[in-house]
């Protein structure tokens, strides 16, 4: 029993057993630095590469703190291009990264499958940073962790809770993760935003397993009542241009204020993955206020990503490795 | 007693017992560094972010290089961007910079207080690596230190001493942050230039206590007259134009060169905060000669931050912890 | 005995026993890398910048690599400038790089000659990464050990043995570093390409010792004939332009393809510095084919650069330090 994927690509093949383990991993890892002990140097010897074809400082500080904080080296490839030389290929690059001599590579990439396609060609741990409209394991992880360290703690700390997700869904790789590990974590999840956005996730709902709960809307009224939690999504405004949906419309209909917030249930608590357009998809005053878990998700960040680094190439993967990435793709 | 700052944001909130324990552990470092002696790992599982607004390659690898022969970790962030995304405002990045897990904060900005901005939202240590026109503390205690040493290294090395900084005063962190430290320090100061850029000067000479030199001339002849030393500040063309200063009256008049040192005291000795312009504020005679301290103000520039970062958080500040920024403003 | 350079400037000053003793070294590496063996830290407290005027972000990484295998600490200065600063000369921001406290300075530069300006300036270890069209020592070091580990390992593995480097050997700082490393193996190597780019290399090889053999032809029949080693170079395309040459030419002439590799010795391998114009100088079928070795190219950068930099700075050196740079230029 226990973790036992090589990479971590996407969390629709981490079971609900796999997702406790890494859970309660990050869980201590985040106790040990509120209180200001360091972890064991477990990736004492290990030299991780961080491939982000696409800038995220944040995203990327966060994989570099994780690794560091268990003794890994960190080595950053020039930022702005996505290959190593252009023209290269992603295939090539992976290949010569691997032959560099790394034993982990982390990518965040435009295009999605990007991280599979590097795990096909690296023999060491791969680990998806975000990749195109698709996936975003860490961060939904680490929104799950949010909320249950929020709610109580335990391993059902969702089970029949509310959980919104508002805004652009069709382009968020932060939705669709968050789809699978907060309806595997037994949430009831709502998608809602304008029709544009949603569109074809009535689909992924009736594709589910039954027990699973999602339901998709454009009306926030619906989404909003009773909810236990709004996650807030980042609106990017070219992708409105072009569109039939303007700015203004989208703030009038769907930007999280405290009244609207207020017309959750009584302590519901906002989510947002950032980076945040405050003043577009959330106020300032939420975004800054007592329910705002934002910062929290932040926190979260390197302590669920030490967990991630730790499993997938920790002791316990040495002896029976199983590929994730082939029983998902 | 003894150093007891959280942050080092301005020499102005240090007495001249905080900046002898400063210099004196700093002093210890540089004797350490000749002698190829590693510290001890004081600040080991420390992770330092590097926030470099204005690009500065000199000050930012002076600083990594100092963290880390006391053990710690640093962390660059993209430097084209001032902030991590753009639109955020400073403060969010800093909130996220302390979320995400940082202990320490290194802030160069071209806005003047941007690190008080950054002290108020970063649960760890900020260190200030010059903020516009206003403050450069590090600068200032290395030229200190760099004096003394050259002085014979006594405390009151620089009581008595005339001390001329020549150049664009007006807008020169270094020279605001100088005036400070040398005054404390008992040198009688001088402040040379060109009219537009030491106006208002005069003003800051009466509001020093009554014990601190301060002068201030445009007479390049009255500044180096007895001067024990010279200090040039670089000088941008871009601010000269508009201006009714041209560059080749700036030459004529300013420009230190061998025959202008020989007008200050026999075995004045020249300094530069660097980068330098040669042939504009000096001559490369100079700046190379027998009589520049250019490289050894460079040499003592991380054994000043290597103390620096222990003072702010080393274990003798964990008990009392006074937060200077907030006295200075 | 043994190893007594202070830099790595240049192959040409390497006797064959120096080389004997880094290949072994840097074959020892490559073993316990491996098998997972970490190597001594021994080169804990050392601080490595890495200056590269040129970009080049996997010569770069695999320095990073090696540096950090031995313990040391490595600082990248800000990519896209040469200088620390506008206008700064190299000799300036070298000696600002020495000041600051650095150890070791790495530096690849569009100059040839510039790490000999650096390592007059510089009071610790310089190793060439690469400069202008001159020379790259530890490319032609790591293959060097590709073809010895191919050819049984053994030192002299390569005597009798022919290699033919085919392409724009006028331009190639590897052609220029691997004639001295092949040759003092005891290779036949011939150099082949179109007229323009092989001028001059008569004289060449008319000024080499007697004992050593060079060749040179426009003939790539001739050059592949028995060869038991193909090493392309990358064309660029920039450089035909202007000249009589065409692209289309070029692959008709001198394109490596599985046919053209099978007139060459039976077993014969393909090795290419990187990165690769696939299908210009080589086909894609050969480049990824059994008989390629540009994988193991890249696997023995990281060995030969930690051997390197042990060997310059290494306990040995401490005592009769012998600077190769002066008695080679």
């Amino acid at each position: 029993m226990g973790w036992s994927a090589r990479h971590l690509l996407d969390v629709e093949g981490l079971s609900a057993a796999d997702v406790d383990e890494l859970l309660g991993l990050a869980d201590s890892f985040r106790s040990a630095v509120d209180q200001g002990i360091q972890p064991d140097a477990r990736l004492q010897g290990r030299h991780v590469a961080l491939l982000f074809a696409e800038p995220s400082t944040r995203t990327r500080l966060s994989f570099e703190l994780a690794a560091r904080r268990l003794g890994a080296q960190t080595y950053l490839l020039d930022p702005p291009s996505s290959s190593m030389v252009k023209g290269e290929t992603l295939t090539d690059t992976v290949r010569n990264l691997d032959a560099i001599g790394f034993d982990m590579l982390v990518v965040r990439h435009h295009r999605s499958g990007a991280p599979w396609v590097a795990a096909r060609h690296f023999g060491g741990h791969v680990l998806n940073a975000g990749d195109g409209w698709h996936a975003h394991p860490t961060q939904a992880l680490l929104d799950l962790l949010t909320l249950r360290r929020a709610w109580g703690g335990a391993a059902d700390a969702l089970r029949g809770r509310k959980v919104a997700i508002v805004g652009d869904i069709l382009h968020s790789r932060v939705a669709r993760s968050n789809v699978w590990t907060l309806t595997q974590a037994g949430a009831d999840v709502w998608l809602c935003g304008p029709t544009a956005w949603i569109s074809g996730f009535d689909g992924l709902a009736r594709s589910l397993p039954s027990e699973r709960q999602l339901r998709v809307t454009d009306d926030l009224a619906a989404a909003l009542r009773d909810a236990d939690a709004v996650m807030g999504l980042r609106v990017q405004k070219e992708r409105m241009s072009g569109g039939k949906l303007s700015l203004v419309e989208y703030l009038e209909r769907y930007q999280i204020d405290a009244n609207r917030l207020a017309q959750a249930r009584p302590g519901a608590v906002y989510l947002h993955p950032g980076p945040i357009n405050e003043g577009v998809e959330v106020t300032r005053e939420v975004c800054l206020g007592p329910r705002s878990l934002v910062l929290e998700q932040v926190r979260n960040g390197a302590p669920v990503r030490m967990a991630a680094m730790n499993l997938v190439c920790g002791p316990q993967t040495s002896s029976a490795t199983r590929d994730l990435s082939s029983a998902i793709r």
